[in-house]
């Protein structure tokens, strides 16, 4: 398998055909941004606890009956994944109030939530990501009721999968960000990342953030922060 | 009944305590704001065309089995309206895009919807009223799983009978902001207004917008498009 021609380049990740119709390259980079690119960094080794993390939780979720667009990690920063059209939303899940959340409702962050909550955001930059709701996804069109069904299934089992793995290593999951493809044969898949680019992590003992709230608010330590949430998945110092 | 102590002093409203501790009286002015109060002006007779209007209706919808907070017109300008505990959401339906949907979606306005599409957003000046989801609600408790089932029941059926009833006349319901509120007795009842300041109206002949649109956007003679949806709507001129 090998990289061909580029088509994508995000913040992130790079995204290349490979010689299959149905399978794609994606490497990892360790460019950061935050504020729709107004903030721009660069996180050492961030590509690689991205690539090995969103592949060893796509594995597990695998096991558990999520269906992912992994497919065989092939280096530190790269991985072969199934091709998918991107369903166009931001699937946001919450368990603690943080970030958006607690500025658009005035709740203090770490407030836990009552039940776990579920957002969408339409994916599209000129319009700044906005929030939408189920009712405008199907006046739209972005989505069918059967697909927004199974993608909101997804979601809250992935929730109580990754919620629970990682209380395991002491870190709680605050929220996180995925998105879902379809694949040729028009089946819903995981896709993107799993991350903490994606996923707010705080240590349970100290709530000390392990995530990408380090860069956005300049609070330091986010390489080291990044390498501590991978040791704990892996047991492997980076 | 006679109007006691005033408890509430809105931008279109009064709201007055009356000597039967469940109900209240409404009064109706003619001040318009826009723009979250940064526009303000008035429009002759808007008081008058609203308090009847929402009279009007909400005795229509009643006929239809949905119950409202209305009791008894007193005035041109003032009803005698049950007491209720409002429910923080403004219940937004739509049928076709336009304003903040158009806007945040980048949709053209006038676009018809797929499908009527219904959001909330949450009554807190603070904060902007932003939009709210399902489980945003439940997560901050500002209302139960039952409460929404029975808004969003009502209000798509508030929708049809209101959109075929405004096409008989000319008009087509492009969309329309509700509030709903408790009764003491712990049931959900319309509350608020109908009116061109919460729904927007357009011609289905000529597209003329007939509602406050007309106001927001220095379109002139808003005065004459209330009165004009009035007169289709009553057969009389004010």
């Amino acid at each position: 398998m090998r990289k061909l021609k580029m088509l994508y380049e995000g913040k992130a990740k790079k995204v290349f055909e490979t010689d299959s119709p149905d399978l794609l390259i994606v490497e990892y980079k360790d460019d950061a941004t935050a504020f729709d690119g107004k903030k721009k960094g660069t996180i050492a080794n961030k590509g690689v606890v991205n690539n090995r993390m969103t592949n060893i939780l796509m594995q597990l979720l695998e096991k558990e009956g999520i269906p992912t667009h992994y497919v065989k990690e092939i280096s530190d920063r790269e991985t072969v994944v199934k091709k998918v059209s991107i369903i166009p939303l931001e699937v946001i899940v919450r368990n603690i109030a943080a970030g958006s959340f607690s500025k658009r409702f005035g709740v203090e962050e770490g407030t836990p939530l009552k039940q776990p909550s579920l957002e969408y955001s339409y994916k599209n930059d000129t319009l700044g990501d906005p929030m939408i709701n189920d009712y405008h996804i199907l006046a739209l069109g972005l989505a069918t009721k059967d697909e927004l069904g199974t993608v909101s299934e997804y979601a809250f089992k992935i929730n109580d999968i990754l919620k629970s793995h990682f209380l395991k290593l002491n870190i709680q999951l605050v929220d996180f960000k995925l998105e879902f493809g379809k694949t040729t044969d028009g089946d819903i898949v995981l896709a993107d990342e799993i991350s903490p680019d994606t996923c707010r992590f705080w240590d349970v003992s100290t709530g000390e953030k392990l995530d990408k709230d380090r860069f956005r608010r300049d609070l330091g330590g986010e390489s080291e922060a990044y390498r501590e949430v991978f040791r704990r998945l892996t047991g492997q110092s980076l």
